[in-house]
C-alpha cells in the first residue's frame, strides 16, 4: 500500500477539507441535535450533504450566479428543514446552524500530521469552502496552514482544473510539484489530470460508522495513507 | 496617544506588510549586498521600492493587465540594475533577488505581538503583495496568520475600496468590525472612508536609520500604537 520512503518533489501540499481534514457526518449530527434533541441527526447530515453537489452543479452550469459554499448550504438547509420537522426554526437559529460548517471538528490524526508535514512543506487548504467558513474552522480546531486557498479564490469550483492549476501559479511552482491530499478518488483524478501529485487519505467513516466507505487503493495514486500520520511517516516528515 | 483600555468591537485586524509587518528597506539592502557587495544598498531599496506606485498605477490604470507584484517588481527592477552596475547579473540571480521580497525580515516586535493579537482576533494579511509572495514570507518568519488575504484575491489593489470591503465580505461581518493595521497614513485614511476602524502603527525607520519617518498620530484613527505589542496592550490582548 504504501511505498518505501523517497522524498517527494513535491513542495506544496493542497489538502481537501470536507471529509479529509474534518469529520462533517458526526459534527452536523452533533449539531443539529444540540439544537433539537430527538433529531435524527444522521439522516440530517446525509441530506444536507446531499445537496452540495446538485447545489455547485448549477453554480457551475451558469444557472445560478458565482455563490459561496456558506449561501448554499443555506439553501439547501432552507429545502430541508420541514422534512426533519425543523420548520419552524427562528432565522437566528438557521443562522447558527448553517454556520455549523464553519465548526466542523478534525479527524483525531490532523492536528499532529499537519504540524508534521508543515515542517517541510507548504500546507494549504484547497476546499470549495469559502475563505472565511474555512478560517474560521481552522482557529476553532487549531489547524496550522500556511496559506487558505478557495474556490473563492479561484471562482470556479472543484473538480474544475482552474482550482488544482491555480495552486501551482499561486505559488509559481510546475503542477507536478503540488500534491492534492484527499479521501475522495474522483477529486485526486481531476487533480492528476492536470498533473498533479495525489495522495489518498483512508477515511472509512466519512459517513458515519454505520456507512462504511470503500477505501480501497487506486495505484494511479502517488500515496495512499491510512491518515495523515502515515503519509508523514511516508513522506519523511 | 494610546486609549485608556477598551475592548474593541472589532473582530478581525487586517494587516498592512510592506513596512508595517516587516523592515523591507534593511532586507532589500541585506539581500541586494549578499549578492555583490559593495553596492549602495540604500540607494538600491529606496529606487526599488520608488518603483512600485507608479507601476500599480499602470495596472489600476488599465494600461496594464492585471500584474502579480511578484511581476511588477521584476519590471522594476529590470529597469534599474544598470544604474547600479548590476546589468551583468545572470537571469538565475535576478530571479533569486526577486523573490528577496518574499524573504523581507519582520521588526522585532512582530512575532509576539501577532501571537498576542491572535488570541482575540482573526489576523489576517491585506496587501499588494501577491498570496505566494506573503506565504512564503510568513512561513520564513514564523508568521502566525489565520488567514494570507491579497490584492490577489479581490483582484484590485489597495486603496480600491474592494480590498478594504473585501476583508468585511469574506468574514461575513460589518466593514466597522474590521481593523486596518498599517504604518502609512494613506492607506489608513482609504479604510476608514470605506468603514473600518483603524490602528496606525509607528515605523520610523522605515525608509532606514538615516531617513527617519514622520510617526505623528492622526486624531482620526482609533488607534496609535509604538509597535504590535503596544496594540496588543491597548487591545487587552
Amino acid at each position: 500500500m504504501s511505498k518505501p520512503f523517497q522524498p517527494a518533489s513535491a513542495k506544496v501540499l493542497a489538502f481537501d477539507i470536507f471529509g479529509t481534514v474534518v469529520d462533517w457526518h458526526a459534527s452536523i449530527c452533533r449539531e443539529v441535535q444540540d439544537l433539537r434533541a430527538g433529531v435524527d441527526g444522521d439522516a440530517f447530515a446525509m441530506a444536507w450533504r446531499g445537496g452540495y453537489r446538485p447545489a455547485m452543479a448549477r453554480v457551475m452550469s451558469g444557472e445560478l450566479g458565482w455563490t459561496l459554499i456558506d449561501e448554499l448550504h443555506r439553501m439547501i438547509l432552507d429545502g430541508i428543514v420541514d422534512q426533519f420537522g425543523l420548520g419552524d426554526l427562528s432565522e437566528a437559529d438557521r443562522q447558527h446552524l448553517n454556520k455549523a460548517w464553519h465548526r466542523l471538528d478534525p479527524w483525531p490524526d490532523v492536528r499532529v500530521g499537519l504540524a508534521r508535514l508543515k515542517t517541510r512543506y507548504t500546507i494549504c487548504t484547497l476546499s470549495n469552502g469559502n475563505i472565511g467558513l474555512l478560517t474560521n474552522m481552522a482557529k476553532r480546531a487549531g489547524l496550522p496552514w500556511d496559506c487558505v486557498l478557495s474556490a473563492e479564490v479561484f471562482r470556479a469550483y472543484k473538480p474544475d482544473p482552474a482550482t488544482y492549476l491555480g495552486v501551482a501559479r499561486v505559488f509559481d511552482v510546475p503542477p507536478g510539484e503540488v500534491m492534492l491530499v484527499a479521501a475522495h478518488q474522483d477529486d485526486l483524478a481531476a487533480a492528476r489530470a492536470c498533473g498533479l501529485q495525489t495522495a489518498y487519505i483512508e477515511r472509512p467513516a466519512e459517513f458515519g460508522a454505520a456507512r462504511p466507505k470503500d477505501v480501497s487503493p487506486d495505484p494511479a495514486n502517488t500515496w495512499h495513507a491510512r491518515d495523515f500520520n502515515a503519509l508523514a511517516d511516508q513522506l519523511g516528515c
